[in-house]
């Protein structure tokens, strides 16, 4: 087997070193630091904006892949003028990157979105909040994650810093409507270099203060799934997606679908595969970057949820408190990513597998509320 | 989380990283050479026999378990003298690395095994197959796996290189009755030091050559499992067992279990797991010799089946060349050990999960199969 280099040393990375363990396939990190979440398999600690520490890395692997969107793009085309394999090539990640040019291509390839515009100045986003308002979102193209780069706003003013910065932002700044949504799905599919697409169950995810904080699977009671799955597999093979693609996808009361954000890369919507489908997002990202035929990704049960840990203070490590809540709950699975605890941060998540989404996400939940317990108990 | 040292860098070592990673525990593995099975987590290489390099070894890990059964007991018991944690100890040990030792434990328990006796020379040979023939297993009581130092035999001469070495087997040799058995089972159950036991589904075993070649779970048929936990769960007690333990186990015509082999660690029988149970023996492993509580047991479907792929020569490194499998079978788990290969080695194996036992065979074997033929046609 080929050698798998990630660039980037967070969960997402981590994860891949299973799935990377079963196949026998060789996997290396390039990690922004000592001591990250994918710390086993880090095999060299730089700067993810240097070309020739990237260049040096990419020589010890036969693709190049990601655990995050931000290695700039011009980089990467020197990379593969050098004739690197990059997985996805930088012509889609730019889709990942800049949320102008994405709703740009969506609405060009004639996909749901909600109604956007570009705006320079202070009168356009005026305008369009007379329009779509009385309040409208307002984002910035590029560099936002997790909820940053994204505000709520009912007066221009609100955004007036943005404004003034806008050269950081690529000179514009991206207006949508706020949509009336009555939940959040996310599809994630995975698409391999031949062509080849998959698709899993249209799930349900649930966001506190911008971050994903839990994932049913399948989305409960009716849902568009068959739409969700052409909308991934149309924007996947439209800006040529190589490897895991999450779309995350508003639903209206009308059952109505439009595309929110995509990533280019395993997804913390897609946590739930590792236990809950036949072929895991982290294995599936795999077998697309080597162009190996994809996996089944069907559910191994009934269904699945997933509960995100998230990090109470700067002290804490209390993900590794799992005693009392493996005593309680021993069907659960419990995931550590072994970072250093913040508060608010990914620190690990818990997955429960079967029929009852209620019952499921109640244990998860009084499992993480051990843990937390446990944790600040133990301090 | 503490840090697990295991001593062996085979394939069993090598499945114990995916569960440490999600749990987020730290693994290192004393690996008795470079580019073992398990390189990723190798963090010393050495001589198991060699207590100066163990206790080094031992220094930078909290409890130190298995990958194998073959370090000595004495170099284990001087470990624990100087307050390393070893599980399972030395104590249940001698009963995986001393057949007769094994024997005699079951036979004062009470636990149904072969008719069986200690035999010095050609002389009490000849008489147990008088009483037990016409043909008996003989057995060198130590340093015996996959086949190796079990004879079925006639004669006492067919043994006659055994009793002039006897010295190297211990002094004695194991005679046993050769059981009129219909099939294989094996027994898998964990045991963590506070005392906690869980067993999995009794599983039927296939063997070749007196190597496992596949798996059944749950054993199909009429079986007598409650009888098969009880004897597991008798013998982890008994012994004071901690991790995991395989019991094997013939079943005769009338359905009576009779124990064959047991073995301290986890096992090919439990490879099902990884995929098919909630919790896999890996992660159970994990968790018992941290004294964790141990998961849930249950199959994550209605059943799964496990074959192994072995080695052709020692040129090809076929069970790298998944395509056409992977191509015609999206549904099946692929596992590589990245071992050097050599004839009839243990090379990875292939899971498929699912209801009909017969065709989750069939497609393994077809899958195997053509594995063999791209590994042989790209040499």
């Amino acid at each position: 087997m080929p050698t798998v280099g990630v660039i980037g040393g967070g969960q997402l990375a981590r994860m891949m070193q299973p799935a990377a363990i079963a196949l026998g396939i060789d996997i290396k990190v390039f990690a922004e630091q000592e001591g990250s979440s994918a710390h086993y398999a880090t095999t060299q600690v730089g700067d993810y904006t240097n070309y020739d520490q990237l260049a040096s890395f990419a020589a010890t692997v036969d693709v190049v892949t990601f655990d995050h969107e931000h290695v700039p793009l011009t980089i990467l085309e020197k990379l593969i003028a050098n004739k690197v394999k990059i997985r996805p090539g930088p012509a889609a990640l730019h889709f990942a990157q800049n949320k102008l040019a994405m709703r740009q291509a969506l609405t060009e390839m004639g996909l749901p979105v909600p109604i956007w515009t570009a705006a320079k100045s202070s009168a356009e986003i005026s305008r369009f909040i007379a329009e779509n308002g009385p309040e409208i979102v307002v984002k910035t193209p590029i560099g936002g994650y997790d909820g940053k780069g994204v505000r709520v706003i009912s007066q221009a003013s609100e955004v007036a810093d943005w404004l003034e910065a806008i050269d950081n932002y690529g000179g514009e700044l991206l207006c949508e409507q706020k949509v009336p949504f009555v939940r959040e799905l996310a599809q994630l599919v995975a698409r391999n270099p031949s062509g080849n697409l998959r698709a899993w169950d249209t799930v349900q995810t649930v966001q506190k203060n911008g971050v994903c904080s839990e994932v049913i699977a399948p989305a409960p009671g009716p849902v568009d799934s068959h739409a969700a799955k052409e909308i991934a597999n149309k924007i996947a093979h439209g800006l040529d997606v190589v490897g895991v693609m999450a779309v995350e996808i508003f639903e209206t009361a009308s059952g109505e679908l439009l595309v929110n954000e995509l990533a280019m890369r395993p997804h913390n919507s897609g946590h739930f595969s590792i236990e809950g489908s036949i072929t895991s997002q982290f294995e599936q990202h795999l077998r697309a970057v080597l162009d190996l035929p994809l996996g089944d990704t069907a559910l191994m049960n009934e269904g699945s949820v997933m509960v995100n840990l998230f990090g109470v203070d700067s002290e804490n490590g209390f993900v590794e408190n799992y005693g009392a809540a493996m005593a309680k709950f021993p069907e659960l699975k419990f995931h550590s990513y072994q970072k250093a605890p913040r508060p608010g941060r990914k620190m690990g998540h818990i997955t429960a597998v079967g029929e009852n989404h209620l019952e499921l996400l109640a244990a998860c939940h009084e499992a993480a509320e051990l843990i937390y317990q446990t944790g600040l108990r133990l301090e």
